[in-house]
């Protein structure tokens, strides 16, 4: 098997070159392209995946990974994963027909614009047959794809793979229960003042602070780089230069602070996974949900934080002194964590957002098991924003139009956000159990213990276990939702004199 | 043959989607890739040129070339070019075995890192094996390939189709014979002052008015922009997004602002390519001397002449008023145009500039026809510069170390420099005949109609017809010598006073 094995080394390794590429392209059509490259560009994006889709699914390499596969039990532990999570790629996309595949990427195509128009002129209607199709091939891939308990399951795979409707039914029913119980309780006491973080933060400032924050987190410039671009994302081409991109808006600090963090989270995970496995699965990350729970943990528990501002008061105020005059590191605590409900998800704070999440969550698993349709989606939405955040949705631009992944047809995407923020209170709570002396660490300036600590236990490990394997090799235990609670209990007595 | 052509150009635009990602991955590495990129990078970029070419050598591509170069005469101009241009190269790739192909990427990638060495040693001798080896496997190439009249123009047909031993060695006889008695002339007068172009142009000044002269030239940066990387060059992804890059040294004003026009002239060429060709050879660019032709014409006959600075004396005195206090466009066109002999290729002026290269084609020709060898080919270099330049060369990294193309095995190139220049003066001098105070307009600050009608006249055609076809399209005859000296007669007059 190890000439076979080697064949298949070698295949991946060209068809990563070949995704890397389009990486490229992509990272260098919403950083650097001038306005006229635009439709070349997507012509060339269009020809690489097409190619990489070629190499994934040629004969040859089909038949060696069936072999593989076959004999998979004469490999070893990374070796065998690797055939394992291949395999099941390979049976994914055997199972869609080039038809269905064209036919998709049409409806995705088509849904995209109505989207951009239906929020350009705030009305739903104008998305909504779009979106009937958008939601009926996906109710069709369900079937293609095959699942076990639930159809959502066939979609949320690509994800979250091994993720499960019963496991989530159970987080956001804890989420419902004891979350809003307690977002209703902090709306009881006085609210915290975060008016000077609406001062005017220059622009060049704020892009220069930025820098040297992820330079604290630990982010590596001799392997990555920070753009800007009009969405903060992060992008990599091998674990060898991983780049992150963010964006400035003077009059909200902490929209470029946080992403900054949020991203260099993401990025600290790509920096960490095993080059020598460039190109295979065990060198990617393991699922959306872990990806974003090494995003969230730095963005969150670390950088929204006391300990984290304790060591960095004295930075930022170097920065913006004349803004932060009098504001100590518990003021600017405070002010970086106060809690209001929002109707947009993006902008939301740490406990509302599992609410914009549940609401998703709710919507997409109606919508396949078809206790909800398209019609009147607009007015579902509306109400479960009554009820759950208590705001009124004025128009669906600020409602059900706000995010793009139904635009795109991506279903079962949504839940890994929530995923990410308890995943990480998980993971940073047995860091402390871990790490003697951790948030006093981080209160001198020094996350260098953490960092490694998430390297040796997530990021060295690339995909070589399930999200489930993976938490319960940390913890000890499946993901559970009391350790998001209690972080939560934790910080917000601190920020409300609970 | 309507299918075939359809085909055919298909495939062609995919390998050219290819070929730019693989640009664009150059491009990103020398402009924005973080160090640790570095060996991942080198290795997707052969993925890309490996897959570009397996996709050129495909049977159903290659049976269908063929076909269609059978029936060619089916097929109008534009069209039939296009296969005889590609079906050429074809032809010319099948003649490379690839053996021969392995075995020279192998010599090639030996000789770069010897030249560096060499270089850094300033020691021809640490090269001189690697470079014999370079030298037998092009001399291979050249019976491989094949050719006409002299081994030399073998490999010349990859950079500038069609051109001829004979027709060089005249016009490589008229510099000797015209231009070393006109150097030599010009030396008897009083040497220009040029100290002021040596004082301290400030890094973000320099910058910014390189930006404003691109924009005055007509580059425009809705389909391009303009980038700091150590070696100054253009690059393209389709005529659609054309990049030029800089660099800035803060002493010597001219580095920056010629490399600006030069490199602006062209990414002219190619963004008045046909976009409706992309990827065939009738969209790109006729050969290197008429791409050099288009860079040479906006950096000498019109960046360094007199009309050009009557325009923009004020706009560059507006950047650096202190450094050009009391000196005017006529003071400032003869410091720009200063004639003195030096060692390095790219740092002459425009007369002596044809020197180095005449020596290039003199030993790359006397290589390939065995009557100078490696073994003390510097001597040999240094005896030329003494003879034609009347300069000693001190060491051999200021000699013949000095220029990359040799460590790349790279012979048959250098004659393309001069070609761009002279074929530059004979359409300039053309453009002056067929607009009506051309440069009258020029000196007001309107080179537009030049544009327009390089437009016209070249950019427009693409690789339509060839260099020689066009030269003669254009002026009425072929490369003729004399309109590069009587160019440089009128200018050094005004220089130098005579």
């Amino acid at each position: 098997m190890k000439k076979n094995y080697e064949e298949y080394v070698a295949s991946m390794r060209k068809i990563a070159d070949v995704n890397y590429a389009a990486g490229l392209l992509s990272w260098d059509k919403e950083v650097n392209m001038p306005p006229k490259g635009a439709a070349i560009r997507s012509q060339q994006v269009a020809t690489l995946s097409g190619i990489a889709h070629e190499m994934f699914t040629d004969k040859k390499f089909v038949e060696n990974l069936e072999t593989l596969e076959k004999n998979k039990k004469k490999l070893k532990l990374p070796q065998r994963r690797n055939i394992e999570l291949s395999f099941k790629s390979q049976q994914r996309s055997n199972k869609l027909s080039t038809e269905f595949v064209i036919r998709n990427s049409k409806i995705v195509s088509e849904g995209y614009h109505a989207w951009l128009k239906a929020r350009e002129a705030k009305d739903y209607n104008l998305f909504k047959e779009s979106f009937r199709k958008l939601v009926e091939i996906r109710k069709e891939e369900c079937e293609l794809v095959g699942y076990e308990n639930h159809p959502y399951e066939a979609l949320m795979d690509q994800f979250e793979p091994g993720a499960k409707v019963a496991d989530l039914d159970i987080l956001f029913a804890d989420v419902k229960k004891q979350l809003i119980k307690f977002t209703k309780k902090i709306a009881t006491y006085k609210q915290v003042d975060d008016s000077f973080l609406k001062k005017k933060y220059p622009q060049q400032k704020q892009w220069d602070f930025g820098l040297e924050i992820l330079k604290r987190i630990g982010y590596d410039f001799e392997g990555g780089r920070q753009d800007i671009s009009p969405h903060p994302f992060t992008t990599n081409f091998g674990s060898s230069d991983v780049r992150v991109t963010t964006r400035v808006d003077e009059r909200n600090f902490g929209s470029m602070t946080w992403s900054c963090i949020h991203e260099g989270g993401h990025a600290l995970y790509e920096q960490g996974l095993p080059i020598s496995e460039y190109g295979l699965p065990t060198g990617n990350a393991v699922s959306l949900g872990i990806h974003e729970s090494q995003s969230r943990l730095w963005e969150n528990n670390v950088g929204r934080n006391l300990p984290f501002w304790e060591a960095n008061i004295d930075l930022v105020k170097k920065y913006f002194a004349t803004n932060l005059k009098g504001v100590g590191a518990s003021k600017f605590f405070k002010a970086i964590n106060k809690v209001s409900p929002s109707l947009i998800r993006v902008e939301s704070d740490e406990l509302y957002y599992h609410f914009h999440i549940l609401i998703r969550y709710e919507i997409e698993k109606g919508l396949l098991e078809g206790t909800y349709t398209v019609d009147n989606l607009n007015e579902i939405w509306n109400a479960k924003y009554k009820e759950y955040l208590g705001v009124d949705v004025k128009n669906d631009a600020e409602g059900i139009l706000q995010d793009i992944h139904w635009a795109y047809g991506s279903i079962g995407y949504f839940p890994t956000y929530s995923l990410g923020s308890f995943y990480a209170a998980q993971f940073y709570a047995q860091a402390k159990k871990d790490i003697r002396g951790l948030e006093k660490q981080i209160a001198a300036g020094d996350s260098s213990k953490l960092l490694a600590w998430l390297r040796e236990n997530v990021h060295k490990h690339g995909g070589t276990y399930t999200s489930e394997q993976l938490c319960k090799r940390i913890t000890g235990e499946g993901l559970n939702f009391k350790y998001f609670m209690s972080y939560a209990r934790k910080k917000y007595k601190m920020v409300y004199d609970m």
